[in-house]
């Protein structure tokens, strides 16, 4: 017997027959012999009807009001769920987060877990029930309610995967797993077995929409093992794991990208210390996430900088970035929105060298041109023109074979 | 400088646009430099919604997630209603029942308040905050979220002004107070200034639907004073207090009626002791809550008895009959689901004589037959044929000239 969290996402819930569908798929897990504890989050449509409320009241809601308005979305969850489990003969009990011993700090929308108080848990546990937690949700030390901001429901999981030594951290969600490219670009994309966190990691920061970084994170600091996979089928997913020797045999596991780039540069900044410290200073100071940078020395004395932002804070950057050129008397600020990032990621690059000047080979065969490059120990990046994109996706994902899986023949790429 | 407990409904808080209007209410009573505590209600849409959701899912669903699934509609309106308050600059803070410290028992669906613990509300009162403070929800001892049941906001409204010693409790509603007759029956109708705790208790009885009788029951007991206004006009409504002198001048205070009636009889049951104990108590056990009983001895040795009840309980009622006739061996059991009550309410029929006899003398001179009499010190109702009904209420609320203030000339009557 071992305990389980699984942990499902709002569009597992969306309806009456979906919820109905879940509680089959926990009894499942349940007569199985396994403790088992259930996170669930707010359907969308409910949060959005929440967040359309709120917005017809008030431009800039007070954020303690609105993490009191929202939590009420996973609370309708838990309830609805509970009552689906136990009418199919199963005992369960429904816990908000409040209740569940969820401890947060006090910054409302975007709070941080400090803690978990497992006795009440551990005593429904212990009287054989399947305990329901309210995702996204905990208390501050005021007693307030506090939301813990985007991939909340995940984080939730894995906390209580962590505080309870579950055995794995199921997610379930609406694609089977992490695939080796976005199967809607990419037709022969597979989908991976194992992941290890920092490929995850790596993945989540790069567009990989299936799980948020600040989860993967938690569970590789507590290596609990997370097991991504469809609430709609019954097949095994993707479990993301510790580093094992086994998978440096795959080079590379993915392709992913992103098309949500502005590359932003400064031309012909004066070339002394401390500017582009400033720079990015001025930046961060408003929120804005830069990505990728690079600096350089067009001619003595003067220095040119570019770097990739989001497009949602491209007005935001260009009103500062033009402050700034006036300030540091730079000769010139000018934007692409037309380009994006494509990236390799593979714990084997540790080990195997070439991946990088394979990949920029492949793309120049192409005709694609690389206008930033970056690297990290498991990852490759190349910002290049937008509408290069989906060719280069493909034709990275063939020519470093991520169709066939390691030491198996060529499956036919032209199938599915 | 006092402190008032302000209560809104669930039609009072429907949409964004009247939640601004109530938050504009309650700024009003603010800066009059009260101390300020709102109670708010779901609205019905909410509360319909999340019955349908739970419908959905099973016929008979668990009580307590009942409970939890229901109270988040309160949570949204709290939210909702001080996001509203602060747009308008005043500080405010949204409690759920837990938070507010509404101590309950573990009766889900229905629990009682055992308790208040108010130092949370005391300490955001003592900051100058409006508090908003979720109505119909509280916590168990287990800490489980329990809901009060039927009209279960106006008794947190009560409770809290109770603890918190309020000078009023005012409980905005859609109707502008409690009138002398339904106004949708008669033209003239007049608003009442004043009822006594008991008069209202016996119109709530008798199926006035202002308010329901646990929370004037409470108000009573503690001698706190109620206010009845409507959230859409700034007029005086009616205040139900304890009882003053004055009132004794008002003989009857109104003529209220309960169309949902059946009257049900046994003919010639054995008269023996015991035999009527035994028929309502078998009643009592199926909680068919009957109101008036009539015995009579047609000839000797035999009896007949005659009840009236709710029509939601005729089928659940005759069943039972049915049974108690075979097994007693009575004669017959018939009903009639074509009878109405009529009443009379007043605290002054406590030192005027003759009410009654004028009462029954109008119905007659009415030719409208009395099939059932039962009295109270403040009442007197009857039941007749349902067909006779609006006739009566009129007849009576004309002929008791309810249209007209005490001590003041008639107002025309054909008026509004």
């Amino acid at each position: 017997m071992a305990l389980i969290v699984q942990k499902f996402g709002g569009s597992s819930v969306a309806d009456a027959k979906k919820i109905k569908a879940v509680a089959k798929i926990i009894i499942k897990t349940k007569e199985k012999g396994h403790q088992l504890v259930v996170v669930v989050s707010a359907t969308g449509n409910t949060t959005n009807k929440l967040l359309k409320l709120a917005a017809e009241i008030v431009d800039v809601p007070c954020e303690r009001e609105m993490d009191m308005l929202l939590s009420a979305g996973e609370q309708i969850s838990i309830a609805l769920l509970s009552m689906a489990i136990k009418a199919q003969k199963n005992d369960a009990i429904s816990l908000t987060g409040a209740q569940a011993g969820i401890c947060t700090d006090g910054v409302y929308n975007k709070a941080r877990i400090t803690g978990i108080k497992t006795k009440k848990l551990k005593k429904e546990l212990k009287k054989g029930k399947i305990v329901v937690v309210a995702g996204f949700q905990g208390i501050s030390p005021g007693e307030d309610i506090t939301t813990l901001g985007r991939g909340g429901s995940d984080l939730t999981a894995v906390a209580l995967a962590v505080v309870l030594k579950a055995q794995v951290c199921e997610i379930y969600t609406d694609v089977s797993g992490v695939y080796t490219a976005d199967p809607r670009i990419v037709r022969d994309a597979r989908k991976t077995d194992y992941l290890s966190f920092d490929e995850m990691l790596e993945m989540a920061g790069l567009g990989a929409q299936v799980m948020q970084a600040r989860s993967v994170e938690m569970a590789k600091k507590f290596n609990v093992d997370l097991h991504i996979r469809s609430t709609f089928s019954q097949e095994k997913g993707t479990v993301i794991t510790k580093e094992v020797s086994c998978m440096e045999d795959v080079v590379v596991s993915g392709v992913t990208y992103d098309a949500d780039q502005v590359k932003m540069s400064i031309i012909e900044l004066p070339d002394k210390p401390g500017i582009a410290a400033h720079l990015f200073n001025e930046l961060a100071k408003k929120e804005i996430n830069v990505d990728m940078i690079i600096q350089s020395s067009a001619r003595d004395g003067v220095n040119n900088i570019s770097f990739t932002i989001s497009r949602t804070v491209l007005k935001k950057t260009l009103d500062i970035m033009n402050e700034i050129k006036k300030k540091l008397r730079a000769k010139e600020v000018f934007y692409d929105n037309k380009v994006a990032k494509v990236s390799l990621v593979g714990v084997g690059m540790k080990s195997h060298a070439g991946v990088a000047s394979k990949m920029f080979s492949i793309l120049a065969a192409e005709k694609i041109n690389i206008e930033m490059i970056s690297t990290s120990e498991i990852r490759i990046s190349c910002v290049i023109k937008e509408k290069n994109l989906l060719k280069a996706v493909r034709v990275l994902h063939k020519k470093f074979k991520l169709n066939q899986k390691l030491a198996k023949k060529n499956i036919s790429t032209r199938k599915s």
